[in-house]
């Protein structure tokens, strides 16, 4: 059954001081307003973790409750970061059963309310607890995931700096046009080099803010000028080190390949895209796993304003994460409330495109590992479809096996990627240089290193020792020194 | 198009020393046993409150990893204690919807690791917060309503005990059967009353326990022996001061028509049931809501024996959660693993019915307003449908208003609920004397009373002042010289 949108709504992004269910009560008022329905079949919610945020459970009665609904079913969906497309997907399956005609999807998050240091705990509990117990946080996360596509791509560090403040750039002059952005501020090439270094190389520009917001929309089984044409989900390893590459995301190839499947499209027939830029390497990582470049041409893409705003595929015209906000569970539906308003051409004359007929939209939960891709399409469209496009990866899910937990003999390998985070979690002090290390029997480990305070001193690509203190890997410089005060200490060495 | 089961599995309950995560896995791996599968399509993941009680978020993703199956689609899915039905509602429409084949459903709770106070508190976190800033934890608000029912049906302090403890007694002789049961330990009266007061009337041997579990089932599009035949939801206000009625749950009604409704069956067709008895008066609630028997007379329906083992309609083959215990996220589907059981012939010679063609299972989720029915057939019955019954209510999800915050003008009114809560949250001094008000005006508050400390002093529908301290209400007993004294002080008194 065919399955389309009659209603979005969407608060200002930035901070409130209403409470959660206020906000998301007045977004989904504004979508039953558009789609000029009093009454729903049915609620999906989407929160992330409102029993932390806000310390409430059983939230999606008290939605219920709040929009005046009580009485209909109401169920809360959660798949982390991307989970307003996950309560999207929900709905859509709901309505596509037949057992629903309308249904009301409903996201959001109340994030500001709280001091930095436990909202930036509470989000890293998305992360693998292998991973987690270094102290490691989503920022520093992705700063590894971009310094190991500038290696894989023979990118210098100045080449890295250049093409992630494009991104922070052209999101930020995005949001200008935003009247829902949390940030209506252009910002410069300046700005950007003056931000806080967060986690080596990433900035605070490279990061999309804590906000709170909620979105909404109404799903129907009636025919409205905008259906759902696709739609993928795929799932990734808990933890990044166990990832056959570092450089993509395999969960978005096989969510974009069912989603393109699904609605018999290939990336050429995309017109405009939202983008997961949490962090500013995911967008460029994002164009790339969604076929519209080639794996390593995303950043040339961008710098040659393919994905600006009047380029032949803009991506991120609502601002995207970093300039319209990220309440973590509400982005993903946002990103389709932001679809939305462009194929019905309500998105305002500056930013409106001209030819806006089908969009697609890529939301990641946790570090990648629950990702969506959702396709949307003008209904009355005549489909003229871009032929010639062929999946150049059957994308499997390969998966590396499970590093054995710490033991005392030391081991060696090869540094596949560091960062140096500045802001570290409760209980870590700061600085704190994190690296994934490859040993030689091809296991992927993070490891701390309690010496290193710049990243100077780290260079991808060399060989390493590993040891282990109080059951986590430390990985040190590998030096002809070291190795033989290591093999005269009779510890058994296994060289990279 | 319809929607099978081909696969149940669940893990022994208790106390588990396993991560909630290999838990789950456990239970998934027998379902896909049974059903001879190794792949899936999706995965919908039921937990109440992985957050607090485990510290994770995105565990959803962390389940496919732990299952082998890295990369399906993955979905956490929650409606408070009624979440193992929530999952299985969504799983449902996606199956239903023709776009997946075969899915596993699989929820489950780990709480025995934690302090009993810290358990609580989580627990309490479903309440409304109007409700839970007096201290009201799920044990008073259910023994508020056990008090109900017994003024509403003229049922002595001696006649409620005597009920609730046949609920109690005839679930644990249940369980005995039951290899899955956390409690395989028959209870006499006497060991009924020897067990300590939670929540007055409410003794330990009415609440269920908390427990560590998992259970799963797999749903699929392909014909097999058990068929969904029909599922119903429904919610109720947050706060239960706001219903129209304390001694049902509108919710319960709402999704039994539903589900009734679907399955073109009437309560007379069911020949067993499972029935959320997180406290023993639920039990006997939920049979009326249900329709099994009129409202007031599900007691003596126990009390005949008709929802015994080898009675007309029994009631909790499993041993309920009283006594197979209560994982709350677990609960609703290892309700549905019990019914397959039963259905397919497999509950063991003792527990077996002869006639099990057609069960129900009802879940509550919060304080009754997250609610589930679902009825699973078996596909090969010949369908020889009772006649006659019609519903005697269509369920209006009828709504007080919500009441003022309390201010310092003075009220009166009529207590209408009572309770003395020895097991008090961190933070409340213990025992703690809660009640339900009405107030003149028609609304319902809940208020506290500092002086009283025995149940004896109290009576439902006497007359009590209604004053304000800290912000909340606190109720005094009415009489006549403190009625003069408020007069003489000037402070305005609205008599009942």
């Amino acid at each position: 059954m065919g399955v389309y949108i009659s209603g979005v709504g969407m608060t200002q992004f930035g901070k409130s001081t209403d409470p959660l269910e206020e906000m998301m009560a007045q977004a989904a008022s504004l979508a039953l307003k558009d789609a000029r329905l009093e009454h729903v079949d049915a609620l999906y919610i989407g929160v992330m973790n409102v029993e932390e945020f806000v310390g409430d459970s059983n939230f999606a009665t008290l939605l219920a409750d709040t929009i005046g609904l009580t009485g209909i079913p109401s169920t809360r969906v959660e798949t982390a970061s991307s989970t307003g497309a996950g309560v999207f997907e929900t709905g859509f399956y709901a309505v596509a059963s037949g057992h629903m005609k309308n249904v009301l999807v409903l996201a959001g998050e109340k994030m500001t309310h709280l001091p930095t240091a436990k909202t930036t705990r509470i989000i890293s509990e998305v992360i693998d607890r292998s991973e987690r117990r270094y102290g490691a946080t989503m920022p520093a996360l992705a700063a590894m995931i971009a310094q190991r596509y500038a290696q894989e791509y023979h990118l210098s560090a100045q080449d890295l700096e250049e093409i992630l403040s494009q991104v922070a750039i052209k999101n930020h002059s995005n949001g200008v046009l935003n009247p829902y952005a949390q940030f209506k501020k252009k910002i410069t090439r300046e700005d950007y080099l003056k931000s806080q270094m967060v986690s080596y190389p990433l900035r605070r520009y490279d990061c999309s803010p804590i906000t709170d917001g909620a979105a909404a929309i109404i799903l129907t089984s009636e025919h409205t000028p905008v259906v759902v044409s696709g739609i993928g989900h795929a799932t990734d390893t808990s933890a990044v080190s166990r990832r056959a590459s570092l450089t993509s995301f395999n969960s978005t190839k096989e969510a974009a390949l069912k989603a393109y499947s699904m609605a018999q499209l290939n990336p050429a027939d995309i017109q405009f895209a939202e983008v997961h830029d949490a962090f500013t390497p995911f967008e460029i990582i994002g164009t790339e796993d969604l076929g519209f470049f080639p794996p390593g041409q995303g950043w040339k893409a961008l710098a040659e304003g393919e994905t600006h705003l009047r380029g032949k595929l803009p991506v991120n015209l609502s601002g995207g994460l970093k300039s319209r906000g990220h309440p973590v569970g509400a982005s993903g539906l946002a990103q389709l409330v932001e679809l939305v308003y462009q194929l019905r051409a309500e998105a305002g004359e500056e930013r409106q495109l001209r030819r806006a007929e089908v969009g697609l939209a890529q939301s990641i939960g946790g570090m990648g590992n629950n990702n969506f891709v959702t396709i949307l399409e003008r209904s009355d469209r005549k489909r003229v479809l871009q032929e010639g496009w062929k999946p150049s990866y059957r994308p499997e899910i390969r998966v590396l096996k499970k590093a054995a937990s710490p033991h005392s003999s030391i081991k060696a390998g090869i540094l596949e990627a560091f960062t140096v985070l500045y802001a570290t979690p409760e209980g870590f002090r700061s600085p704190l240089t994190l690296g994934f290390v490859k040993t030689r029997d091809g296991e992927r480990v993070m490891a701390c290193n309690p010496d290193y305070r710049s990243p100077e001193e780290l260079k991808i690509g060399k060989r390493v020792f590993l040891d282990t203190r109080e059951g986590l890997y430390v990985f040190e410089k590998f030096t002809f020194s070291r190795f033989l005060k290591r093999l005269i200490k009779g510890k058994p060495v296994s060289q990279p």
